[in-house]
């Protein structure tokens, strides 16, 4: 059976999350019902990294073992029909060998978080961005980030029900720019503890306004305790962005 | 009666367009209506320029005399309260002379017309771009534009209900930009005909996907026949980015 790597674009508004849930609606369950309605028989996919509810996806990767083969384009074009009207887009399709599994392949992961800094609350990037009226220091949350690339132990960051075998990851680069009245936070690891980017980013902005010197990361590292943290980020400005593999 | 000059960003998706109709509801209906909530008191509002159906606005001004003075930040605060759950949102607030009027004291409109240029519907983006899937030569379109800088007669790309007296118009700058997927036109002028960014759009499309050669504009602009000029673009990718004034 043909393996396929497929790259896919959602608006995360509207769904439970990626994985399959017995509350509502997941992004999985509707690319898997787009696929049995191309190919008549049901494909279970493989994600590269499952997303929360809320939660954007611009280049999030999946793999399937289709009973034939297809050229790619055929692939994007026909199950695209088959997701309308759903905010989900296939982008790619490529034939892979059998050795490609999308989760276990990546060697990097690329997540953005957008806020909006300014004192009107979005119109036109609403469910896009974490709105943040308090007027934050990107020079300050980007020393912040500085602390927090290498290899630590990211037991402070790490959600409770997070089920990694260990809290140790390593992030490899967290740039934060600002443009106009959007602050992007854009942070690159092999892979993140549950809900590791939205704590680190709720930190972060505690750091942008100032409350916390961007030195406390120290801290908050070495305390391994999710309390010393900031809040979690809310997943609307969220996006995974890109999966690496070699 | 102090005068406010107000910027406001909305998403025209929901709406029937700027300006009140019998049916549906209006950009100006809402922001009337918060206004309404806010002094407690009917204040008509004047705008710089009239949206359609689907046409959003990252900086639209319109200007209202209100019964006593606010300090700005307060206006757009209460404002913003009262205009939930609508995706409109007051960004500023000045106190102008009476002799300031958000349209005849205009001299500068910027559009910005977004073209999602990719095999792939959009999935983030939706209601935000006009997705075009055959590859666009922006080299061209950037040509086709060049033609249209300058003062003439817009007779081909003006709507049949467009009530200026004149259909000569100034174009002051336009430029055709690419970020990945996804093309930029900026146009600039002190004032457009009815439906002129999106029948320019349209147009140069058709230069874009090489039906016609950039060259063709000039005898579009001659024919001074709606029918030679290219489908007008639809509303959504269109936004009014700017006014500007002395």
């Amino acid at each position: 059976m043909p393996r396929y790597k497929i790259t896919v674009e959602y608006d995360g508004t509207p769904f439970v999350g990626w994985q399959h849930q017995e509350n509502g609606c997941s992004v999985q369950d509707v690319i898997e019902e787009a696929f049995l309605k191309f190919c008549q028989q049901r494909h279970p996919i493989y994600v590269a990294g499952r997303t929360d509810a809320g939660v954007h996806a611009k280049g999030q990767v999946f793999h399937v073992d289709l009973a034939k083969s297809y050229p790619p384009r055929t692939i994007v074009q026909a199950v695209n029909f088959h997701l309308k009207p759903h905010p989900v887009t296939l982008l790619a399709a490529e034939e892979v060998d059998q050795e490609f599994h999308a989760r276990f392949s990546a060697i990097a992961r690329i997540y953005q978080y957008y806020i909006l800094n300014r004192v009107s609350g979005p119109a036109l990037s609403r469910n896009r961005v974490w709105w943040v009226n308090q007027a934050l220091d990107v020079a300050a949350m980007q020393e912040g980030a500085n602390y927090l690339v290498g290899t630590h132990d990211f037991t402070s960051f790490r959600a409770s029900q997070c089920q990694s075998l260990s809290p140790i990851k390593s992030l490899d680069t967290f740039h934060i720019s600002r443009q106009e009245d959007i602050i992007i936070c854009t942070v690159k690891a092999r892979s993140f503890l549950h809900h590791q980017v939205r704590n680190m980013v709720g930190t972060l902005k505690m750091i942008g306004q100032g409350t916390w010197h961007a030195s406390k990361i120290m801290d908050i590292i070495h305390a391994k305790n999710r309390s010393a943290a900031g809040m979690t980020a809310p997943p609307e400005g969220l996006y995974l962005s890109k999966v690496m593999y070699e």
